[in-house]
């Protein structure tokens, strides 16, 4: 690449999300990239399910990590790495969709510090905020996005 | 259920996590139940990749959180409700299997807090840890395992 | 008490912080309060430093307990309990005073999770983002706050 | 120094900690350092109490940060500095001393990964457990131990 900021448009962010098996998996989508924040879109389809019914904590926390990673990638360029997060479980999700927002709260050299809110929608319901989470991503050589 | 011993032997706790459709799309064995203790395999496929062939994070923390919730089912009983976790990445994941491990390290009264290690397997290497989470489980009112 | 409104003023927070003698071991102000937002302020001096003369890492964890504890209160009212915490240090603190920011991102029935900001501030520069955290905190029955 | 080994045996550690003067006003001994485990003991007084006479979260908190950052300490050398950590609240703490013990679970290059417990203590009872935390700590290139 020349720029990180060539490599790091929304349709260049597209790209790395598509190439990623597992949130293919899942059914993600990317709609916001940028400026320290990133969002994710999963259709809620019985598939991520647990025995209950409601999405399972697992596919939040996977829609967590993958969210505060793009949302870091927009200040750090694509060779970052998630070295851990904290998720939080507010209220169980059901509705047509979920949509995480993260949003860059501190970045140090080399290193972002990222907050992240997941939200149940429905086209005809206010959106209901499930989890929330936290978590730092780090530059690296190598091109390890993900 | 008459006692909650009788429904979370190793072979009751296998059907619910047969009932997590998550589960099943991620690939979920479960391997060891009881005594404050469980033990989730997930074999690695292309599917739960990111894009540079590792096990995708988000991939590692769905294991986390499932482990983690099975091994508080362990002394909680079967209506238990995860309320977050920690999870912080140390290697990145190939082979042959995920293999996560959690224990319970303090349980007041319908609380658990529970440590978990994801190791990296293959049949002719030694196990890596690619991961370790700490996560709080408790009981609710409603069945919500999961 | 007759209401948490009536209980959980500026002032009468400023009482319950009084109470707490590990918040005077530090030396801790609290200078917001309100809103979900409480900010706490703690003079930086030697004898909350560690062997190089910054400061502390366990007085910024003390620091966003102490403030994210009282951000919950102003939702949940007197009777709540930090039920944990993850904090992430960004830079060596320094400087004249540390000042904590917590706001309450989602509170659920009796449960709050908490963001907050930990900066190192001189008279003369520009405030530093040293560290960040995210709790929770429930209410309880009786009282304990703190 | 010439080795990590000499430097970092038990008086060298208590050195290390007698130099920390925030370690001091809280009241902290090193009792164990060595072999990815260090124990730290902070006698209980009102001083670090909250305002119901039980231990602050706070010095719980800080006694954590500090005793995984020792046991880091035994496996990478003086030179570490802490990335965040977690801490989960089982009971409050009351009682005539904290023992705090941590111990490294994971190492990969320069970084350790480090469970926590935290008892009260008293002569004549069981200990109790009353926080569990997870941290992770890093080499550092400068002498940033605490």
């Amino acid at each position: 690449m020349t720029t990180a900021s060539a490599t790091l448009d929304l349709e260049s962010a597209r790209l790395v999300l598509a190439a990623q098996p597992f949130a293919a998996l899942v059914g993600t989508e990317l709609t916001e990239f940028g400026d320290g924040r990133a969002t994710l879109i999963v259709p809620i389809r019985a598939e991520i399910g647990q025995q209950f019914g409601y999405v399972h904590g697992g596919a939040l926390s996977y829609l967590a990590d993958n969210t505060l990673t793009f949302a870091a990638g927009t200040v750090l360029g694509a060779n970052v790495l998630t070295v851990g997060f904290t998720i939080t479980y507010l209220r169980p999700a059901r509705g047509a969709r979920l949509r995480a927002e993260a949003v860059v709260t501190g970045s140090p050299r080399r290193q972002a510090v990222v907050n992240c809110e997941i939200y149940a929608e429905s086209d005809d319901t206010e959106a209901i905020l499930c989890a929330v989470a936290q978590g730092t991503t780090r530059t690296v050589d190598r091109n390890l996005v993900g």
